[in-house]
């Protein structure tokens, strides 16, 4: 183990099954330390996205936007953490993972059609093209690499993300309906609400089956209206949550996105995840230690986190002078909520 | 064994090292013959492809064009041939083969920039952008997928094609120069001589390591002038072939192709050959036995095959009713001429 990390001494738990939900960078970010504590990890993926290169795979070939599970499959293969234990026992596949990670990642220069996908994308869209079926594809890839753990999407048809969003008109009152992933990512004004279309989606299957079958689940950190709470609009997932033994752990964002949440608190955070799914029970709500007001804003703060019977987790996440959470940080709060019961 | 196929008991030689060199459907037909002796195959592959998305990847991205190259990948996964021990010893990795030398094969749908190209030429051209060697590239695709073999370029860098054609102009003793690999080919011209820009490239070295390594080198059949006669113009090559000890197996084309070598018989298809390599000497000049004319014609062919110290030799070799090579009857044809002797 590299220093500073948790290790297979330090955190590592022996068939542990984990479950992260959410999207883009906050994900891959949560794999990574996911995977300190154990190689067995699913990741269910959101799929609004409608920018970039899988905006444009799916205008083009109709499928699943491929960019987020692209890298939730690159995480699954490139993290340091990938689990000291398999570098020892098969370094070669080892440094197959880091090089397809990397591959999987690299986006095609040049000045043409092609400039600007990621390799990843471009073959995740064409299995799926070829298998019809989303699952299929991903489990495809899985195989392939032979990562130990499984990507899926939190629904097996493409959304669209869109919003009820204030602030765009001279009268605060009004409010104008966006949609589109990237447009409510950047509104300059207020997101109020976020749907999806089709609203309440089926979800993913076996998305459910492996939330049941986790010992820990986690939602976010990541891009609030459009990474995390779409996790919280597909009513069988929400079920499944609120079903399963897993431990159910939220990551607040450490500092709110330029964009759809400027401004916002870590109560905000959490007031307008209430507000999308009330009836959503959760086991420790963490956030970080710089970002927690004192006095009676914490009381706030735990009444916030109550309001999903959770209890608050304050603890050191970031890395120093970054928004950004540390996966090793993440890795260590993790092993101890799971180390030290309820 | 599928009834009618040469199989482990038939026809396959433990340990034996093939090469195989070639370009596109040929060479695609020649590997799945040669799969049906031994898992040890190596394609050595022609880079002057200009058409289809192999020709837009080349110019957009600048790399080799990756068409003919996957072709060969998809051929070391996908022939029934796999050596059917491979099937027996490990059924999940001759699944994996199955499918993705169909994924590789794929190509994309819809109405877009990406319509039309396989998924395995992205793939191997992205690899080649990130890594910056093309060999790396493909070894690093023959690793992911386990294949007991290898697929290299006949040279590093991209090839032009280019062609004296005569009978475009009305003067039939006029000649033009085509360029390009698709404008040759299809040229309604007669192609007299064909050279490669940059003319004496520098072979492959890894092929040429495997072509003195080996046991037995096959070449063609295929496009005569755009996937045959290019090997035999990478001078580094063609030494090789004459060190090596390796048994060199000529498979002269069954009909000649539409556009450059119309109306050719077997016998001008030695000469042209010949003409443009007459140092070059292989041990069989393989025919098929409906192309072979009878009395004094045959004689003249006996003649053709001497000029590269070969033997000729007459096998039944054709898909009954088409003018493919049945890769089961070249096998056969292989493993007598190996278990023969010469």
């Amino acid at each position: 183990m590299t220093s500073g990390g948790p290790g297979a001494s330090a955190g590592q738990q022996a068939g542990l099954k984990a479950v992260a939900l959410g999207g883009g960078h906050g994900l891959f970010n949560t794999l990574t330390a996911v995977r300190y504590l154990t190689p067995h990890v699913t990741a269910v993926v959101t799929v609004g996205d409608d920018g970039g290169s899988s905006g444009r795979l799916r205008n083009e070939l109709g499928g699943i936007p491929p960019g987020d599970l692209r890298m939730a499959l690159a995480a699954l293969m490139g993290a340091p953490a990938a689990v000291d234990d398999q570098l020892a026992r098969d370094p070669a596949a080892a440094a197959r993972h880091k090089r397809w990670s990397r591959i999987l990642q690299h986006r095609l220069g040049g000045y043409g059609a092609l400039a600007g996908h990621p390799v990843g994308n471009l073959m995740l869209a064409g299995v799926e093209e070829l298998t019809g079926d989303v699952v299929q594809a991903l489990d495809a890839m899985v195989d392939l690499f032979g990562i130990d753990g499984r990507v899926l999407p939190m629904a097996t048809v493409p959304l669209v993300i869109e919003a009820d969003v204030s602030g765009l008109e001279s009268d605060p009152r009004m409010s104008r309906v966006i949609r589109g992933q990237v447009a409510v990512a950047t509104t300059p004004g207020k997101v109020r609400r976020v749907r999806v279309i089709p609203t309440e989606p089926a979800p993913c299957g076996e998305a459910v089956d492996a939330i049941m079958a986790a010992d820990v689940v986690t939602l976010g950190p990541g891009s609030w209206f459009s990474s995390v709470i779409p996790h919280v609009l597909v009513p069988g997932q929400v079920e499944a949550l609120r079903a399963t033994t897993a431990r159910k752990v939220l990551f607040v964002n450490l500092a709110n996105e330029p964009g759809e949440t400027t401004g916002f608190s870590v109560e905000r955070h959490l007031h307008v995840l209430h507000a999308h799914a009330d009836s959503m029970r959760v086991d420790d709500v963490v956030v970080d230690a710089a970002s927690v007001p004192a006095g009676s804003e914490r009381d706030h703060l735990e009444r916030a986190a109550a309001s999903f019977g959770a209890r608050l987790v304050v603890a050191d996440l970031a890395v120093p002078g970054t928004h950004e959470h540390d996966p090793r940080k993440s890795a260590q709060t993790l092993a101890r909520l799971l180390g030290g019961g309820s």
